[in-house]
């Protein structure tokens, strides 16, 4: 359980079931991580964006020793936040997230949106300043490339920061832009993926092309509930896809908890999940959705994907073009 | 009629109603546009694909020489193919396409795809050879970034063989990241537009940013039934959109036909169209959808919008990863 692993185009491998660090509140990290550790997950999903970097890296160095697991058996990702793009910033920020899980090397760099900010200073910066500036509330974009931030992290690979490079929210266009120019692969998409946003075109081009899909948001509108009303409104005109019938009537023959479809109905594609979960019985379910544990069948697949609505949850263009929608 | 013109980001204006070159056979494409200009029409939309510019640019002479327009009251949009996206490949063939025009000079000038696919000698260039050679009937891409391809049009905007550039069939993130290097602006953004694929999101995002967009395929299916199986496998699930309720009552009221009301759909929210017809009373009732035509309500706009069904006919990951379905 929790030992499945695929191997990235970097060559390294990444276990296919990890534990996401995204809502992990920083005071509660170290503990949530060394027991996460202790249940058996190896991947832990983190981002700056989260600001639990450096409490996820100490509860991993505890259970290192304590001897329950060697660095190496460790799989971190985090990713690069919007106002760190240029060159310079990124590979300063990849240097200082090391730093602060210090843990010698991070496994996963990610770009987090490929959506260039204005840099605004690591001290400075508040949470929700994260999208615009906290007074003025405008979000002002820089000019960066793409290619000049793949070439960052490029460089952070070179340098031994990371092992392995790969973007998140990103369209297939802009994989394949990439893919023009990269001189490392890229080793992931993270993306939102869940029965109400299949993305099957975007899945089937990059698994082609051998990127990882790394999903975010398994249980879909679940995962956005705890967030502010405009996050949420999506959600509200949608089933909880714990109660769907594709998904409670395979649970049911399976003999699992609909979560553990809907995590299952990814890593039976090949699709690496990263779920959180603050209880222990579910921490532990949440990690018997490996190769190894069940198998849906073919018309179960089937069904749950044709529940597809393309309803996105997490919406880049939503947040630079509507800001005061989010934060009024 | 026709003469109603939108401001690009170039500071040049289009006519908001224009002719579609596609599947205009090279024989007749001479008399067709000579006919089209006598209807009024002043926007011709070509491609290097749809191999009939030579014959379209004599449409165009005769009526300059006849003294019915002059070349200014013109306006050539024209696309680079995909095998030609170095900068070598499309500084030359811009040039060759705009010496088979005879105009003296292109208007707009498009990446028709953001895909670069292997170079081939124009010579040796046969349909449908387009995405993929003839014989071996596998597609080769070639790492050519849209950033190379995107100066490459800025160069040639520099030469004065185009007044203004942009691309087709371009996603969000594209547009975006072209927009953090463009020395010359994105004027117009061609895309499948029609109520079974409105994409709100992008033309919002790109009318924010001052892109134009230029709707192909206002009818939707109809424009694929005359393709090939493979095209029209996607057409056969739906009703074709002038027999549809919304559109057909919005008609009735209006006392226009349905094409008219599909096209004003589109005009109306100031996107560009390009409809094609061979029958000269169409053809006229095609370019009556300009600003001082007739008006929509709000209400039957957003009925026809509610058609949406995320339904793409023309799709380039379909080229590139299925092609065997299409030439099978």
């Amino acid at each position: 359980m929790g030992s499945d692993t695929v191997t990235l185009a970097s060559g390294h491998k990444m276990p296919l079931v990890g534990f996401g660090l995204w809502k992990v509140p920083a005071d509660k990290a170290s503990d949530i991580v060394y027991n996460a550790i202790r249940a058996g997950y190896r991947l832990f999903d983190g981002a700056y964006d989260y600001q639990n970097e450096k409490e996820a890296g100490q509860g991993i160095k505890r259970a290192i020793d304590e001897g329950l697991v060697k660095r190496e058996e460790i799989f971190v990702t985090t990713k690069l936040w919007n106002n760190y793009h240029r060159k310079e910033h990124a590979v300063a920020m990849a240097k200082a997230q090391n730093e602060a899980w210090g843990l010698g090397y991070i496994d996963l760099y990610l770009i987090h949106f490929p959506v260039a900010l204005r840099y605004i200073d690591p001290e400075t910066l508040r949470y929700p300043a994260w999208w615009m500036d906290a007074e003025q509330k405008v979000i002002e974009t820089d000019k960066v490339p793409t290619q000049e931030t793949w070439q960052a992290l490029e460089q952070i690979v070179d340098t031994g920061i990371t092992k392995s490079i790969g973007i998140s929210n990103a369209q297939a266009q802009t994989l394949y832009d990439i893919q023009r120019y990269a001189r490392h692969p890229i080793s992931s998409l993270q993306i939102e993926h869940h029965p109400y946003l299949v993305q099957s075109d975007l899945v089937e081009l990059a698994q082609e092309e051998g990127i990882v899909i790394t999903a975010y948001s398994s249980f879909g509108p679940q995962s956005f509930l705890e967030l502010p009303p405009a996050f949420k409104a999506r959600t509200q005109d949608v089933s909880l896809l714990f109660d769907v019938d594709a998904v409670k009537t395979a649970a049911t023959r399976v003999g699992k908890t609909p979560a553990q479809v809907l995590l299952r109905w990814a890593t039976q594609r090949n699709i690496a999940v990263i779920p959180k979960s603050n209880n222990v019985d579910r921490l532990q379910q949440n990690l018997e959705v490996g190769t190894g544990s069940f198998a849906l069948t073919q018309e179960e697949i089937k069904a749950i994907s044709a529940l597809d609505k393309g309803l996105r949850f997490n919406d880049p263009g939503f947040y630079l073009h509507k800001p005061l929608r989010i934060f009024a």
